[in-house]
């Protein structure tokens, strides 16, 4: 585990000055808001309560003790309880909008996570396992999203390395927390899948899944630039595409249906509106939820 | 198994008229000369005896007849034996020696191989556990190599359209050939690891990781053609690379490494390399075989 291994504290010099840090009070989060307190920085520490366990607020009892033995300013959300055990597209979406509306109410749109290299591995898989209109990534190291800007420098560093750091720095954080916003899917892939390649494959798995979204990542981002001047317009110029290469023509076709407004695009979709590009008849793909897309005249409508 | 799925038939048209098809003696290839025939075509046949089994020799007896039957040219090739059990990459090597000579010969550099969706998968799977310095993409459609252009008009097509064609048209077949070339890493992959994840995730599996083989394979197709008018030179400019995207920088460098002889480029050579394009000292990279990469004056050389 050491080529793509930064330090725990040498990556957080990019981050900017004035930062949120989510904090749920496992290994990883809590190692992260002290390295940065460690490398002179004042983040603003942010803790959401999924409601996962009955003793959840265990948790942000300790995280709030953690800030305040800190310096730092605490501020903690919560999941409005529903009927149900909830779910976890739902538990995700709760949680930014809590991070959202925080940053917004502070004006501070930087918020660190912990996020680390076997996470990466783990998201990669599970992109790759679902399949869909776009290319398997894994996580940004900066992403944009409702206002705040996301960073993760730990996705070069492996959770061991983390460990291993808190361990050496003698911080206290609570085992259960981490995984505790982790439903399915994703346990899955971390407790049955990524052993069950290492034992088929060898140890070095987890790396070279590590390198493969790595090198995707960097890839699709080149080719994002590539495309980025391409302004939306309602109708798509046939010739014009039918000269770009496949994968920039199935790229300019899923950004205008992403940007028309089109849910749910599957590969198939993409596809299928890149058929249109031929002659053939019939000139009309059905989409999701009652859109389709059309070629007359040359061009390429979306209804 | 429906959308990316095109006939077993009407994937052979844009083949070129004057054709070699490698034939094992399996479902596979017996069904891509079958459809060959049906389309037209006179392929001459090629069958090459690695000599995995004791009675590897009947495989090539009916693939013979078959031909013969079909009124077809047969050639046949033969694995020298060699001390213990042949090697996969061995036999594969001299597989493919045995298919450029032989089109040399005749002066038909073109040969068709049954190489299909299924296959498609485990090559890209194989390729992500194994990481490397570029990206996992699978097969490709049209591969150029040793003087041969090798054709794979079937990556699209699943096995089990490829037995129910077979089926349908009454084909004669032997079944353990298909898998006579396959050994350790292959065999893992189609018996344990697929099934598993199909297991996990559901029987659609297969068709995200096609769908994700096929994204990567465009993207990068792409990528290469942005690239392809770097000439070779024995140096590369630091400050030009330092201002390309990161992942050009990657593929500049990787291709500069393999031009240049080196063997063996993992991407942590890449990558080391790459570190050269900051003002760090050491200002030089280990390579394998006792390579080195040096920078000096703003440029990189390999010694």
């Amino acid at each position: 585990m050491s080529a793509p291994v930064p330090a725990c504290e040498s990556t957080l010099a990019p981050l900017p000055e004035s930062l949120l840090v989510g904090v749920s009070g496992g290994v990883d989060s809590v190692a992260l808001l002290h390295a940065l307190v460690r490398a002179g920085r004042r983040p603003v520490v942010l803790h959401f309560d999924h409601g996962w366990r009955t003793d959840s607020r265990d948790d942000a009892l300790r995280v709030r003790e953690l800030a305040r033995q800190l310096g730092l300013r605490f501020i903690g959300g919560k999941m409005k309880p529903a009927a149900g055990a909830p779910r976890e597209t739902a538990a995700r979406a709760a949680r930014y909008a809590f991070f959202a509306r925080t940053a917004r109410k502070l004006g501070i749109p930087d918020l660190a996570l912990a996020h680390h290299a076997d996470d990466q591995v783990e998201t990669f898989l599970m992109q790759l396992l679902r399949g869909g209109g776009a290319a398997a990534r894994g996580m940004e190291a900066v992403t944009r999203r409702d206002g705040l800007i996301l960073h993760r420098p730990w996705l070069g560093v492996w959770k061991k390395e983390i460990t291993a750091y808190a361990r050496r720095r003698r911080f206290a954080w609570r085992d259960d927390a981490t995984n505790a916003d982790t439903r399915h899917r994703r346990n899955l892939v971390r407790r049955r899948l990524l052993p069950y390649l290492q034992k088929l494959a060898g140890k070095q798995v987890a790396q070279s899944l590590w390198r493969a979204a790595e090198i995707q990542r960097a890839e699709s981002e080149w080719l994002d630039a590539l495309c980025a001047d391409e302004a939306w317009r309602p109708e798509l110029a046939v010739k014009t595409l039918r000269a770009a290469p496949l994968a920039r023509q199935r790229r300019t076709i899923l950004r205008w249906l992403q940007q028309g407004g089109v849910e749910d695009i599957s590969f198939a979709d993409v596809e299928a509106v890149r058929g249109l590009l031929e002659n053939r008849i019939p000139a009309k793909v059905n989409l999701s939820a009652g859109r389709f897309a059309r070629r007359r005249a040359g061009k390429i409508f979306i209804m």
